[in-house]
């Protein structure tokens, strides 16, 4: 996501700094003309001094360990990555008087409400992750009011596309599903795959989220912003193989502890932002899998650091 | 709040350890008959050694930097100390397979909804403070509903009375005003002192919270807890110089970015726990103050570590 918004804003004529600490993406995907800087955001002594130096006007803070189902097993890590760093970026903010900061969170503040989710439901998250987001969400309107940081949350969901790291064993079926397709692997599907969500072509949402930090009618808001179709995990495994021409075995096991249905309404986006892009899940996953042919598959290391090793699923027992 | 429930626990016929970094109090408050180990929440591998080796039953989490107002200057503190302390216990919890965690929330988590506060209002917190002590609550039914763990949560407010830490700037303005009068200073009310508290002593609600971890019928559910009597802080001045038999002046001071009317509503609690002290703000002042003036004035200590320095009230700028 990261690198398709610096896309939009490279357009946009912005000057853009990025910070990442690659544990999840790849320094080739930094586009040409922007600025890389390899940290994290949790080391507050160079997110200081990087907002010293290049006297930010805004901040876009996309960065998370967005293992949803994984958050149960690292909570402290969950927190650590998903809310402290939050908090340093908010700090700076403040004391650099950044005219917006612009906040992805994510559908999982929700939980297992009925879908599709509203923005005036109100939120029960079901997983660490989503109590780390809604956390910072709370935490950027407390920051307004005490201090007036214009901030706008976005809650996006299930975003697939390009550069989207295939290697991640954890995170974005998409990804998981075209990875093992290539490695001549079988498609694992927690429970009987009937779990639905709407899966969301990266670049039907970044450029709204670019425009964000300089639409003022979006400042102070929250919005979903994503696909509104949405498609069984069985579904997606079979429009996968077929547009990547792969077969490959679906295998099922043991649902794990997620929520069964999840999409949400986008009419409070629409209104502000207008017509975006639509792509169908068949031309988005088509884009995609022309990118991942040509990346190639990637191996999946397993997550170093389980806290809570009780109830993990024996699938992610035995990446190796 | 520690060491008296502590005294409810022994009396309970219970074995205690008490896990205190002494930030905010005494080893000399430690009741007899307790074992006192030195040590912090966010010491994660002191935190395993000790779950291992004493194999508790329960865990009564009341560990705080509870500076609501304050936290809107150090929220990575109040973070890291409210919410990843809060994790490796709970983290421990579960691996552990504790019976029940009891969790001391607060008021904090309302922000400024319209008094009293009811346990079913969807809470809207107004600082850091309320933000954590709402995700550790998340944290809990979350836990809950994918290990099992049971919880009490309680949420108390204003909480007096013997053994406080008086020589706290920043907390507790029962002690802060204790402590001005017995060195002879001027006692600051921020803004004109009409915000409106119900001042809790601390003996009528301990005994409870002692309890609810072997009450089932509690498990699971949330609790307001403290006095049903709302007193301005411009009236609470005049108790304590009148308990006391001493004058202060009172300065007001602009007033801070703080809930004006904070009060909360406390019929679930009577009907699971039942009837449960009521000491008046008259008597309970009475017995705080002959605590105080035998214990005797402290100094305060200015917080070191101010993230936003940016509209720290004067008052506590010049704290030295």
């Amino acid at each position: 996501m990261g690198s398709h918004l610096v896309d939009s804003l490279l357009q946009m004529g912005m000057d853009v700094v990025v910070l990442d600490d690659l544990s999840g993406g790849f320094e080739d995907n930094v586009p040409d003309g922007a600025t890389f800087v390899l940290g994290s955001i949790l080391d507050e002594a160079l997110i200081k001094e990087l907002f010293a130096r290049h006297r930010f006007d805004y901040v876009y803070h996309l960065a998370a360990y967005a293992a949803e189902g994984l958050s149960h097993f690292i909570k402290g890590f969950n927190y650590r990555n998903n809310l402290l760093g939050s908090v340093n970026l908010i700090n700076a903010s403040v004391n650099h008087d950044i005219k917006c900061f612009v906040f992805t969170s994510s559908i999982a503040v929700y939980g297992a409400l009925e879908p599709p989710m509203r923005e005036s439901d109100v939120p029960v998250p079901e997983d660490p992750y989503g109590v780390a987001k809604l956390a910072v969400e709370h935490e950027l309107r407390v920051t307004s009011h005490m201090f007036g940081l214009p901030y706008v949350v976005f809650r996006p969901h299930n975003v697939y596309g390009e550069r989207q790291n295939l290697g991640d064993p954890y995170r974005n079926v998409v990804g998981i599903f075209m990875n093992r397709l290539m490695r001549g692997e079988e498609l694992t599907v927690f429970g009987d795959g009937e779990q639905r969500r709407a899966f969301t072509y990266v670049g039907d949402v970044m450029p709204a989220i670019a425009r964000s930090a300089t639409l003022t009618a979006a400042h102070g808001q929250v919005f979903n912003v994503g696909s509104d179709d949405p498609t069984t995990v069985n579904d997606l495994a079979s429009a996968v193989m077929t547009t990547m021409g792969r077969r490959g075995e679906i295998k099922h096991v043991e649902a794990r502890n997620e929520v069964h249905q999840a999409w949400s309404d986008h009419s409070r986006f629409a209104e502000v932002f207008g017509d975006v892009g639509r792509t169908s899940l068949h031309d988005g996953l088509a884009r995609m899998a022309r990118w991942a042919e040509t990346a190639g598959s990637r191996s999946g290391k397993p997550f170093e650091g389980i806290e809570i090793r009780r109830g993990l699923p024996p699938a992610w027992e035995s990446i190796s």
